[in-house]
């Protein structure tokens, strides 16, 4: 993997938009999280629209459960809900669409009759049904809500930090993926509560701020880039998953599963250099 | 779950066997290791010897690897190899053996032919290459080793704590499952040095004790119970994850994964009656 990109091309990758990615600062530090409009558009819009009323500042990491997920919130209700936190239809699937790229992978999957990487982001889709949806694998970001589907609002959000919880695909709106310090998420002490709550959930980590980059100053900002997942690169990247080349491996799988195959995020090289 | 696992019988749970189960003592707790000698009996009487030896009192966690492992063993080699620490021929599969009972599930696997529980322990089974093996799902032990398949002897040994990393399968001796207390692991700092090493492997979470549940004087002894597999609440447990009964999941699955089956751990009715 090291050895592919190495020899990636600067094509090879696309720079993070300033729209669509997030910067969760915590006492830790920051995560970035980059989001998913396509999926889930209006989920987004509200996320957006709260990052920039600072809803989210002051709020708290209130459940870490282990193998499961890290979800933030606001324990006991304290902070009144703007009305842009309204709850919104749910989004937990798109009628699928053939004209967008979309990266297949060859091995198959328990859950979905095709899965791969749409936008960067893993996906899985049903040609019968005519449906596509996000996937949750490791960091992806979802959507919190009740049992009512039309309940999420985004106020309330959980990031994975297990194995990939895929039963829950196709039953909450998944807006985005942590591709910078979910370590600072799940290295956190889990919560000894029923389902990972911390027993008094305003104790949590503090959400020091959430901010859309393009609100961020120059000098604050990440510069980022993501694999494109559609290059010559990314299939060889993908085929040095599906079997290591390393001589450390006896047995070569020659299969890969849509969770273990690393999106590969780097510093821009303009941002190496300075 | 909760409905399935309350209802079950106390047949339908087995004691965890006092001379396969070990208790790895960290300053944060004690974990729990239930070892699989069907499918490494070499490895295990190894690091039963080394248990018993006080080996690996006083080395460290070195490397905690985000969405990887946690993996522990003696930094810098400052403690001499004792005898019984020599290295061991791979382990990493078994002759399939039709005879002993195995749990299989319906829904199929990404990289194995067919996928179930064996001794209550994830596994695979490749009926053409007559093979069995243990899966790298969460909280699965497997032993570190160089290169040389040979080099492995059980005084490494690492806990996955993210996504199944199934592309090691087949190529290191899986051991046996942390069935308690892997949160321990799981939320330790990953390490910054390349592959999740700590910057100075010396200074990770030190090892206070590795004992055999044998070796340990009744009053300090867990008193765990494990789901027996070959059951019908074990067939109910695993609909239940096929499909979830709860009012709040607007989709159900109809699959599972290997990795996504928990195998129930208890405290033992009389322990928890005292």
């Amino acid at each position: 993997m090291t050895a592919v990109l190495a020899a990636s091309k600067p094509s090879d990758w696309r720079p993070t938009d300033p729209d669509n990615t997030l910067y969760l600062e915590l006492p830790a530090g920051r995560l970035v999280i980059e989001l998913a409009p396509r999926f889930a558009p209006l989920h987004v819009e509200n996320i957006k629209r709260l990052a920039r009323e600072h809803y989210y500042d002051a709020l708290s990491i209130m459940r870490v459960q282990d193998n499961y997920v890290a979800q933030w919130g606001d324990p006991g209700n304290r902070h009144p809900t703007p009305s842009s936190a309204k709850s919104l239809p749910p989004e937990f699937e798109q009628p699928l669409r053939t004209d967008i790229p979309f990266t297949p992978l060859p091995d198959g999957d328990v859950y979905a009759p095709q899965v791969g990487f749409t936008d960067g982001f893993p996906s899985a889709r049903d040609p019968k049904g005519a449906a596509m949806w996000l996937a949750h694998c490791y960091a992806m970001v979802g959507v919190g809500r009740d049992v009512d589907p039309n309940s999420g609002s985004g106020a309330e959000m959980y990031v994975v930090i297990g194995h990939a919880p895929r039963h829950l695909d196709r039953n909450v709106a998944l807006v985005g993926r942590v591709i910078k310090g979910i370590e600072l998420l799940s290295s956190l002490p889990r919560g000894t509560a029923p389902m990972g709550f911390y027993e008094v959930p305003a104790r949590g980590p503090k959400i020091k701020s959430l901010r859309l980059e393009a609100d961020v100053a120059g000098a604050q900002r990440e510069h980022l880039e993501v694999i494109r997942t559609g290059t010559p690169t990314f299939t060889a990247l993908l085929e040095s998953r599906r079997n290591r080349w390393d001589d450390w491996y006896a047995y070569r799988a020659n299969r890969v599963e849509l969770c273990n195959v690393p999106i590969a995020v780097r510093e821009a090289v303009s941002a190496q250099a300075r």
